[in-house]
């Protein structure tokens, strides 16, 4: 505990505050999880997420006891004062700084699994979803070119709700990827408006499925590697130019998941 | 044009922020299109959206010429002026303000054709999203409970990527548009963490299917109109505790419309 108990120190706000943007994030190595569901998943994931800071008031700390391991820093603080450093609209009363996971082993891939890749994800919503989508789906590995949306941004983290601590998100040279999936043989599949209906082809299991930027889709770059151009079929005559990514994300995971467990109802496949 | 062609006049500025807020779109039945796409989208959308001010750089409407019909007035602004009065993170060189369109038709549904229903929807972006799904997959109709996100909301109608213009949303009493529908007959499905597997029941064509609150799902108050509790299935050990909740629509649609496309795979429903 620090000697007042109802405030952050002064450099400790500076610090949180300056944890919103990418280049603080990256010089101290550390990022921000806040509020009390997303606190209780992270002292839940473990070792891979180490937390400094835990910054909360004192009838959450009464509530939850000191049960948070050693080696973080538990600091009492007022709502007012967490407020002043809350990234979010309705602060929560507690936060707490982590430790961005030095991912050392950047194995290489194995081909098995499904995996999702994406090229220039730039909402933060979206890659939160996304990241939450792949862990319902049981999806462990998403990979992303490096111009994506950084992962440890406040609003990604809050959008996966806890499932940033179990999901691995690796920034990648997407093109030198795709060339040593290909490699192994990995069936990569890409989205396109223009692609085959997904209902009415043959889809392996283990995939990487490829998505584009909001915008303007996969590149011309990454084409090359795509085995099949894939699609989510409209209905009837609609207007809609497309799907929103996280929701087009959600529905072909979705579809690779049934088929996977219904191998009789889907036997061509 | 305004005389001064630089500068919005400083009551349409002062009208165009305060449209933020319900209250003020109540009040003065407008609500705000921003963006190019969005405003493009809003002049094809033709009579039931009706524009009454139109703010655009001189070079926007160079582009784009006077084709905007009569009854509009056109203001020409600098970039500067439309940042003052933007919703947006990253103001764009046109935005609208529209009439909320005067729904004096609550026609008792037919029962026919599918529909989504909400409860305390909360989420702008859960919702903009939510009301894109319906436009792609052809669902004409959306009942949300009276406490949901505003559908004008500015963060709403950035997220539906024009969908808004043509997707039908209403805010009634849920409870008694699930009686009326009960005693027509259309079939009710309640969303439900530990609902049956969606690809393991059967689905009825035309369903009404209702999603809950974010964090609280549905209330015991509307569980008795549900004929049957359906859930998207989670894969494997999956320790993410729900998806998300436009994710959850996003699958459930494309999985109806699967079925209803593809009578001969799934000629048990």
């Amino acid at each position: 505990m620090d000697n007042n108990p109802a405030m952050i120190p002064k450099p400790t706000l500076k610090l949180l505050r300056s944890l919103q943007q990418k280049k603080f994030r990256d010089q101290h190595g550390l990022f921000v999880v806040e509020g009390e569901k997303m606190v209780l998943e992270l002292i839940d994931a473990g070792e891979r997420m180490e937390t400094k800071i835990l910054i909360a008031t004192a009838e959450w700390l009464k509530e939850h006891g000191n049960s948070f391991g050693t080696g973080i820093r538990v600091i009492e603080s007022s709502m007012h004062d967490i407020s002043k450093g809350s990234h979010l609209v309705t602060p929560q009363p507690v936060l707490a700084l982590v430790k961005i996971p030095d991912e050392k082993d950047p194995s290489p891939v194995q081909g098995s699994g499904m995996a999702l890749g994406f090229e220039a994800i730039r909402d933060p919503g979206n890659l939160g979803t996304v990241i939450r989508t792949a862990d319902w789906f049981g999806i462990g590995e998403i990979v992303c070119s490096k111009d994506s949306v950084d992962q440890y941004n406040p609003k990604v983290v809050q959008a996966t709700m806890g499932s940033l601590f179990r999901v691995r998100v690796r920034y990648v040279d997407l093109k030198q990827q795709l060339e040593s999936w290909s490699g192994l043989g990995k069936p990569v599949y890409g989205t396109f408006l223009e692609g085959e209906n997904i209902y009415e082809i043959p889809i392996e299991q283990s995939p990487l499925v490829l998505f584009g930027n909001e915008s303007k889709g996969l590149s011309s770059e990454l084409t090359p590697y795509v085995r099949r151009k894939i699609t989510v079929p409209s209905f009837g005559s609609s207007k809609a130019e497309s799907l929103n990514l996280a929701s087009s994300v959600a529905v072909i995971c979705a579809e690779i998941r049934r088929r996977g467990s219904m191998p009789l109802i889907q036997s061509g496949n």
